[in-house]
This record gives structure tokens, C-alpha cells and sequence, in this order.
């Protein structure tokens, strides 16, 4: 008989989904489903044998998973250095990327060798731009540690750092050789940092997936307990971006509509000086989306009831949908027309804006008139 | 009658040669010729109408050249901001890149947005680098102003800078949309720096192109005097360089090919601490050939008489060919071994070399026995 462990490794193994990224010769591979932590070893040496790496993660990550990750490289015969940064937004700055780019040449890492990145959006888009652009370009392996990053900055190739002129202004599109999504890894998450990850799930339903969203509103609760509608969730996320991906990987018009919800959620999140206790990224998400949808009912674009049926779901995930929801204090219209006019979206002057017809049915729209959202967000704001 | 400067600017134009980097989507041209500092504005505008941009220069080249370009670039309406960096190979550090990304940042450049590098290797790295990171990527065009980099580095895309542990060990590949190589400008440069370029030109008949070499064995004379054969043996350069890239965007092993001398002047000049004093860049790569050639010889793949014929060429260029000719104290077989295993074309431990059958007869040994290396270098330093 098997020992128990193996018994367990066996039904993690039988529970896993993989989504197949299609890049041509750059093709990936998505693993999703509890215990990748401790298989980590085994599927990277499967894909790329005799490699090195070094792993990056942050303190409150490193406390919770590190040592299981070292364990299982270890024993997969995967030489590793470690590096350890401070946890939180100010991280992805040119110091730390020096430091993590330093790490990796003093290791004497060569091109074929991985960083594997270990925690959320901050590890893994700094930690993918350090590989990216050490020694030109190397391997990378993304491990997502939060929802957020499971089913959104981990699919895509999309690595970068904040410039105090504006997030994510410093970066590269480089595609991972693999991303290893451990489901049992959100169980520490917040209920508030889970919920917050469910918005960019979400998103994915009401850009062009109208029966992913009606599944979404049937299996919400079950989500959130987890169990397999969870990776599930996951796994149609993931195969959505990545089928988006897969035809622009440069963000060109196709990329666009993962943007939904996105301009206004980057202006609030500027607008409160990008305070986590005030807003993280996926409520502003929730209120853009809330807010694009509303705003293209105004315009006659999409019909009102789709625009509330949307509301509806984010606030039974316990998100927040109006602007008004934000603690700390209220904001205005100036505020946020100016995070909207410095929003990197914005092409020769005019303003883009993910808009919709309905559920499922966002398209982008390039030439929207500033004054029109400077009048629909005094409403929002009073509303 | 036209003015005598617009005859000068139509027999520039006439006397212009044009090279197709063939990429796809990403194809570009490069224009090579007299004047084309004065034409620039109007070359830029015509490829990439309503383009801002931002110039990075060095102080050298702003004082020779800067004034002339802005003329120029004004004159065709193209809103552009200046960043002039110190001279020298310091420059290709984190701190002075950081600098140029947070100015095209300041300037609210977008992606379809330029950076123009105006200068030699380290202007050109340094910006090309920044433009391929800030916003993920925005359009680069290059204007090499030393042989040198109109013959190599402002082709093919690598852009970098250097990290305290090496040489280019940071950057990125980054395609430019425009390469414009004034060959008028070459006449500002030392005949030091002059003969350094030409090392390059010589390579590419060294790698693979026997009649190349025997016409500039014919030409050389003619080349460094300038006129119609200095803008033909770049151009031939350019071709040579473009083919290669065309094959192979990211250095594998067709690209391998044009690091010919490389891994031998590499360690020379890490050797000598890059002291450009002591030996640059391209005379790193005259005497690499010469042992690349040399090497060969002694083992039994490239006939005596070709290596005899390519020193023998680049000795009357004006260029050193023996390691004893480095000036500022003997180097050691040991320091010269350290460098060779820490260059970048290591590839998991194995020496890489490219070594040759003759003239234009260059090929990659990706195992080369180290002893073997060691040997021939103790009997090449007492030469």
C-alpha cells in the first residue's frame, strides 16, 4: 500500500488542469490544482532538464511556502539560490530589480536557466522583468501565490516596474516557459484579497464570455469555498487570456479588451495614491467594470439590466462597485480625468475605453470624447 | 538654378545606399550615406508620421553634431526633448538609464513614440535599451556616429548595459525602426578609432564572405581615405550583419557566427580592466581574429596562409594583431582564462568557439577543451 502522502500527491495529480498558452516555438504550459508547490521540482526538470535558478518571492510569502518550494527542488536535483524581498507595491522599483538582477549574475545563471518567481503580482512582474532582461533574456517560471496573479498577471508575459511617474511604466513582454498555479495556496489568502481576485475572473465573463459569467453567478459560493469549481474558474480565466494572448501578444487592438474596467480602476487607484488600505487593484477593477458598463448604458450602447446584473455579482463577491465605496475621503472628477489622461492607454490624445453591448459583448472604443466622462463621473461620484 | 546647398543635398541624396533588415512586420531600413544628419527629419517623418521624440546623445557628439539634428528634426515639425549623457563606457550603467527612461516618462512619450540615439556603441545600447523598456517598448531609431556602430552595434538589436559583474549583461533585444548612418559624420573620428571600426568590416570577410575580403585587401586604402567605397564596405557590412539577423533575431547559432574574435577580445579587454587606453573594443576583436585564425591553424583546420592573410591585413589597417602589442604590462594565460569562462557565450560549462576552415570559412565548436585553449595562449603570449 501507499503511504498516505503519496496517496494525497496521486488525487492532486488526478485533480490537475493545464492550459496550453500557443506561442508557437515560445508554448507553455498552465498547471492548475492544489500541491504544485511540492511537485514544483518534478514538472520544471521535466521541461527543462539540467537547468539552475534562482528563486525570488517576499518575506510574508517565503514565511508561508518557501521552504516547501526548496524542498521539492532540491529533490528534483535543481540547483537554487534565493531572494527574499521586502512584501508590497514599493518593491517593484529599479533598487530591487537591481538587486534580484544582481543575485542572478553573482549565481553566474546562464541564458538556459530559470528565475522562478514565487508569490503575487509584485514578485512576478518584477521578478519576470529581472529574467527578462538579464543576460538579455532567460527562462522564467511564474508561481502565483495569489488568485489575482493565478488567473491574470502570470498569463501573458507582461513583467515590469513602477516609475515614480506612474505604475508599470518600465517593463518587457516576456512569455514564462511555465506557470504553476498551487489552488491550495489561496487558502491563506483575506476573504478581501480573494474577492479581489474574483473581479479580474469576472471580467472574463463580461468581456466576450457570456456563459462563463451565468456559470459564474451559479457557482460563486463555490468558489470562494473552494474545492474543484475553483480551479475550474481558474482554468477558464487562464484559457481565456491566453487565448487572447495567443493571437496579440503585444497588446496591440485584440489585447485591448483586457483592459475592461481598467482605465477608471487605474484612475481611482491613483487617485488614492495607490493606498491598499483605501483600494487594492481588483476593487478597482470591480468599480471600472461597474463603471464601463454603466457608462456605455448611458451612451445607448448596453441594455441597463445587463449593467445591474453585472453590480449584482460583484457586490454578492463583496466587492465594492461605487466610487462612493472607497474609504478615506471623497475624490472628484479633476482627479480622476487627470489619471485617465496619464493612463498608458491613451493614444495621441484620444481617449480609449473598453465599452459593451451587453454581457460578453465589450468592444473598444478609441475615440471617446473627454467631456462625456468628465459629465457621466460627477454623476458616478454623486451617486 | 537651385542654391548650392540643395545641390550638395541632392548628390548626398544620390550618393545614398539603402540595406532591408528583413523582420517580418518589424523589417526596417537602413540608410547609409553623407548628410543624412540633415535629413533625418524628414527620413524619421516620412516612416513615422506625427512621431515625438526624445535624443540621447553624448557630450562628445552634442558638441559635433546635436545642433544640426535638432535643425533638422524641427524643420520636418518633429517635437523632440535632448538627454546628453557623459562620454564613455561608465555611461552604460542603471543609474544614467534610469535617467533617459524617466525623461521619455517626463515627456509623456507614448509607444509609437522615438527614441533617437546620436552616437557610437554606448549612446546606442544605453538608449535602445531605455526605449525598449519604457512602456513595455516604444519605437527606437538609431544614428550611429562612429564606424564602428554603423557597422555593428546599431544592427541586429542587442541593446544593453553593463552590470559591475560584466559587460552587457543586462538589456534587451529591441529591434529600431530606422537606422541612419551618416558616413560624413566618420570624419570626426581618430584614425585610432577609425582603424577600431574597420576590425568589424574585416570580420565579416573573416566569418563568411571570401570575396569581401579580397576586395577590401584591394580597397582599404580608398576605405580610409573616404568617398564611394567607404559607403560601400559599410553598406556590404550592413548586409552581411542584416542576413545573419534576419535568420536569427536572438543569438543562437547562426548568430553565433558574428561574435568571431569575440570571445578572445572579451577577455582581453576585461583583461586590461576596458581601459580604453590599454585597447578597445574593435582592436579586441583584431587580435581575437587573429587567435581565432591562429587557433585554427594549430589545430589542423585552417590553413597557415589564410591566418598570415588576415593579420597581415589588419596589421596594415593599422591594427595590433599580438597580445604583447597591448600596452601597460604582460597579461597572464590565467587572467585571460577567467574572462574567456565568464563571457556570456559560455553555454553550461563547454567553451564555445568560432573557429575556421580559411578565409570566409568561420564555424561554432561549442566544445572546445579548455587545456587546449590554455596551451595556445602561454605560446601566443610569449609571441
Amino acid at each position: 500500500m501507499k503511504p498516505e502522502a503519496a496517496h494525497q500527491a496521486d488525487d492532486d495529480a488526478a485533480a490537475r488542469r493545464r492550459v496550453v498558452v500557443d506561442l508557437g516555438m515560445r508554448s507553455y504550459d498552465i498547471l492548475i490544482g492544489p500541491g504544485l508547490v511540492d511537485a514544483a521540482g518534478e514538472e520544471i526538470a521535466r521541461r527543462l532538464p539540467g537547468v539552475r535558478a534562482a528563486v525570488v518571492t517576499d518575506e510574508t510569502v517565503a514565511g508561508l511556502h518557501l521552504d516547501r518550494l526548496s524542498i521539492a527542488l532540491r529533490a528534483a536535483g535543481i540547483d537554487h539560490s534565493t531572494v527574499v524581498l521586502p512584501a508590497g507595491e514599493p518593491t517593484k522599483s529599479f533598487e530591487h530589480l537591481t538587486r534580484v538582477v544582481d543575485a542572478v549574475l553573482a549565481q553566474r545563471l546562464e541564458r538556459d536557466d530559470a528565475v522562478i518567481a514565487l508569490g503575487g503580482g509584485v514578485v512576478g512582474d518584477l521578478a519576470g522583468f529581472a529574467s527578462a532582461i538579464a543576460r538579455r533574456g532567460m527562462r522564467f517560471v511564474q508561481m502565483p501565490t495569489t488568485l489575482l496573479a493565478q488567473v491574470d498577471s502570470s498569463v501573458g508575459g507582461k513583467t515590469g516596474i513602477n516609475s515614480p511617474r506612474g505604475k508599470n511604466l518600465i517593463g518587457a513582454f516576456h512569455q514564462p516557459a511555465l506557470v504553476l498555479a498551487d489552488t491550495a495556496l489561496l487558502d491563506t489568502l483575506s476573504p478581501r484579497e480573494f474577492a479581489a481576485g474574483y473581479a479580474e475572473i469576472v471580467k472574463y465573463g463580461l468581456i466576450d464570455r457570456p456563459e462563463f459569467f451565468d456559470w459564474l453567478e451559479r457557482s460563486r459560493e463555490a468558489i470562494f469555498a473552494g474545492g474543484p469549481e475553483r480551479a475550474e474558474a481558474i482554468r477558464q480565466s487562464c484559457e481565456a487570456k491566453a487565448a487572447v494572448v495567443a493571437v496579440d501578444e503585444r497588446e496591440h487592438a485584440g489585447r485591448a479588451l483586457l483592459n475592461l474596467g481598467h482605465t477608471f480602476g487605474h484612475a481611482l487607484e491613483a487617485a488614492v495614491g495607490y493606498d491598499s488600505r483605501r483600494l487594492v487593484h481588483g476593487e478597482g477593477v470591480a468599480i471600472g467594470m461597474t463603471l464601463a458598463y454603466r457608462f456605455s448604458t448611458e451612451l445607448g450602447l448596453c441594455p441597463a439590466a445587463d449593467a445591474g446584473r453585472g453590480e449584482a455579482h460583484l457586490r454578492a463577491a463583496g466587492l465594492p462597485t461605487r466610487i462612493a465605496e472607497i474609504p478615506g475621503g471623497p475624490l472628484s472628477t479633476a482627479q480622476l480625468m487627470t489619471g485617465i489622461a496619464q493612463d498608458k492607454k491613451v493614444k495621441r490624445g484620444h481617449l480609449t475605453f473598453i465599452l459593451t453591448r451587453g454581457i460578453g459583448q465589450a468592444f473598444v472604443e478609441s475615440d471617446v470624447a473627454p467631456a462625456a466622462v468628465e459629465a457621466f463621473l460627477d454623476r458616478e461620484l454623486a451617486r
